[in-house]
């Protein structure tokens, strides 16, 4: 049984936004509540990063200050050990890196950014789209179960198509519209539905 | 890009073959060089370990005691470093697990014992046919490029369908029936072959 976790909100903080706070900038703590077309908000951001003059080896030297959340290496190794975890994120591989190393690199499924010889992050690119949900189900073909967990609405197609799924420190809005799945706010609880669920999904 | 790599003979001791020594156990060492019938030799093993009194927890022990071949754990770390990393074998979640604690628990798939309540292997299940090359076509479809290494034919499936492949301490007959493949030997060459051929998969 495969366990499927996204990454920022679950593991680590979201990146954009503690890569606001570290650097002062304002803007780049835009999300898409505020520009929910995706692309506009990236191409915002990359904008914003050129304007202030932010190489890959700045924001790479940024990101590398920052930590995982407070029990996440605990949490993630306990979960190893009870099953096969792949991370699902929509973030990029040049970000998440200096993250991961504190993770100790578990499997990371996301997309990339492209970037200059010069380190200018020139663009970006999405592996697939839908990425997440689609994972799900190619690993599922190969006939395993899954358990998904994530914390927002770009989890919630990967949460619907998994045996199981598992909220962790959701908005409330999401709860409502998604009430078949557990709800929880800390590694215990996370550690404790995974167990449940992994029941439940065995019959 | 992603890293698949198959586990005995790779990371760890081939298991049947150093359980048959830990045990003294002769008949263990068969394999399908002796007996080509997966199915006829899995039967064959699991009589012996019946005839033996050979329960699961009693197995785990002597496995626990195996240790990963000598590097594997610094060629892991740097090869998870560079790639998101699938291990890939034919081999049982409860024979690998004491082996994958000392890796820190990479993601592995691969295949299941049933197990009675008292610790008898009743018997055992493959995921899937061919496992190793679905794996990897499931991969590719999420728009992954693959490399992949091992070390014997139930390999050769999936270096042939991977973007790239490379062998480990090959048998010198299974070279010379795929001359595409690089052959390392150690785990120095493997890195320099996973570096020649991401560069090569780049193109």
């Amino acid at each position: 049984m495969l366990a499927c976790l996204d990454l920022e909100g679950v593991l680590i903080p979201e990146i954009w936004i503690a890569f606001a706070e570290k650097t002062g900038i304002e803007q780049l703590r835009l999300t898409t509540r505020d520009i929910p077309d995706y692309d506009e908000l990236m191409r915002g951001r990359l904008k914003i990063l050129d304007d202030n003059n932010l190489k890959l080896p700045d924001i790479q030297k940024v990101i590398g200050s920052m930590e995982p959340m407070q029990g996440a290496r605990d949490f993630l190794n306990w979960l190893k050990s009870e099953f096969q975890v792949i991370i699902l994120s929509d973030t990029f591989y040049q970000f998440a890196g200096p993250l991961m190393a504190q993770l100790d690199y578990p499997t990371l499924f996301c997309n990339s950014l492209v970037v200059a010889e010069d380190g200018r992050i020139e663009d970006y690119t999405l592996r697939q789209p839908d990425g997440k949900t689609k994972a799900v189900k190619a690993l599922q073909s190969l006939n395993f179960q899954v358990i998904a967990s994530g914390d927002s609405y770009n989890d919630t197609g990967m949460l619907v198509q998994a045996e199981g799924g598992i909220f962790f420190k959701p908005p409330e809005s999401i709860t409502q519209e998604f009430p078949q799945f557990p709800v929880t706010h800390n590694y215990d609880e996370l550690k404790n539905a995974f167990i449940e669920v992994r029941a439940k999904v065995r019959g």
